[in-house]
């Protein structure tokens, strides 16, 4: 099964307290298709200028990411993005953003596409990721992701496209945003009432929670002393999630569980470079070793377990 | 194997967006004492005013807890503490500290106490942790707690005193002010090197991280809809930490990972009621049911990991 996905396309320029780099590749769509070409094939959607360069189409090719979704406009220019992050890694702040071709773009999602796919919508308007559903003939899971502006500035687009969603995935203050709620766990409840069966919130260097049906699961990050560069960290997160979803060619809950530890484990590598030089740096074997570090991280075993009832 | 703890006992005002309550029974040795006493036998070091009640001490032997070793100052007062939560309930304001009896304390450890004991130092004076250690004949193991007042007031003193510890449990911004490093997995690694053999970052509702000689555990906390009143949770935390550490007889990390979980479990209880009617509201069969919920959401299985390498 193949993992489709719309999001933006971007030359990023960052700067942490380590150090900086200028208009690098990233964007949401590129951030994610790199972590979920780990599991399995990619499709992506989205747009670029004339200035997008060939080495950075053939790098997503010869990664399995299939780019007969990257619209090219003639004479445009690519999406522009440039941030800053603080001594503590959990804030940044936009320098500058140039929309460019990403401003009136409208996804057009490739025949081939259309069906059998789970789907992926980065973050974008809520009637941009809508009309990307109504072009979709059949797509067993659709996931979203969303930020602080829609939710200011389109809430009602973005609680219709809610109801025809299966997962939500957002950070800790747009949860509390969304459904005024400070308790992450209450506010997960409250979104779920929104329409998708599962949330997904990111919580950082804290790890994440996933609010389903039943009850929630809370799952740990994987500890890290050096964070070179977290822009992409919540993407890969979604890469890592849907990639190892698609493999096991299921949504629930159990394989939710593990697909979020993949997707933590895959967002680890992120942060250890600037721009994808974190992601690119993994493969499935250094991918596979730190997950079952991090499955045993978290084992507690049953040999040890002092029993104390009745 | 009992647990022997020193630390306060009072009376506690709390405001919560929710509730509040006045002069209820409080303080450090009392929250442990009450959590590691579901576990096993506990033994208390503490200080109190012709004031405390008959009942508060019935309540404490009732469960378990020797108080051979809880003073009493003739027409003294016992300590009181009031303090207000915020709608998150992460911050809390100290209204008003009156250390009364508390002020001078210098504990005094029972003869019977001091041999072959798991010992608990609660937050306090590094040098009163300090005169505890000299009085011990033999504590296999030695956990200490401290708060932000002691790092910026007696640094070289709490130093000293954890090149004789083997374990420190502090959260998360005592941890950054005691290392000056915000990265919290760099924190553990620089408070390691002051001499404890394990550190235990609490961070609340985000669970807790073990620095250890090879590494990091990060442990989630049990995701919690309500929270009643948190004071005493990470005493709670410590107690249930310390009590299945010393019915496992053991201080490897294997035994402390499950024994950190078991404290995790344990504070959850604590948070769901006002003063020590949460922790009251536990017993040996809920708390056993509890950690399996736990051990069960953090539980990866082996059988829907899809395999990446080779």
């Amino acid at each position: 099964m193949s993992v489709v996905v719309v999001g933006s396309v971007a030359f990023d320029s960052i700067k942490t307290p380590t150090g900086s780099i200028d208009e690098t590749l990233g964007g949401s769509a590129v951030h994610f298709s790199l972590a979920a070409s780990l599991f399995g094939p990619v499709r992506l959607v989205g747009v670029v200028g004339s200035d997008f360069p060939a080495e950075h189409r053939d790098l997503l090719s010869s990664r399995g990411i299939d780019l007969e979704g990257l619209e090219t406009v003639e004479g445009g220019e690519t999406f522009r993005w440039s941030g800053e992050y603080h001594r503590d890694m959990d804030q940044r702040d936009t320098l500058s953003v140039e929309l460019n071709v990403f401003e009136d773009f409208e996804p057009k999602i490739p025949r081939s596409y259309r069906g059998g796919n789970f789907l992926f919508l980065g973050n974008g308007s809520p009637v941009t990721q809508a009309s990307v559903l109504d072009q979709m003939d059949n797509a067993p899971l659709v996931v979203v992701d969303t930020m602080d502006l829609w939710i200011q500035t389109a809430r009602s687009e973005l609680e219709s496209l809610l109801g025809r969603v299966d997962l939500l995935v957002l950070n800790e203050q747009e949860a509390s945003l969304l459904s005024d709620e400070k308790n992450v766990v209450k506010a997960g409840r409250i979104i779920q009432k929104m329409g998708p069966r599962f949330v997904v919130i990111k919580q950082g260097q804290h790890g994440s929670l996933i609010s389903h049906r039943g009850g929630e699961v809370s799952l740990p990050a994987l500890p890290l002393a050096e964070v070179e560069d977290p822009t992409g960290a919540g993407d890969s997160f979604a890469g890592g999630m849907l990639g190892a979803l698609s493999r096991a060619s299921s949504s629930d809950l159990d394989s939710l569980k593990v697909s979020v530890a993949w997707g933590t484990v895959t967002a680890s590598f992120c942060c250890q470079g600037f721009g994808v030089a974190g992601i690119l740096s993994a493969d499935r074997e250094l991918l596979q070793e730190r997950f079952e570090q991090y499955r045993k991280m978290i084992d507690l075993g049953t040999a040890s377990i002092p029993q104390l009832a009745p």
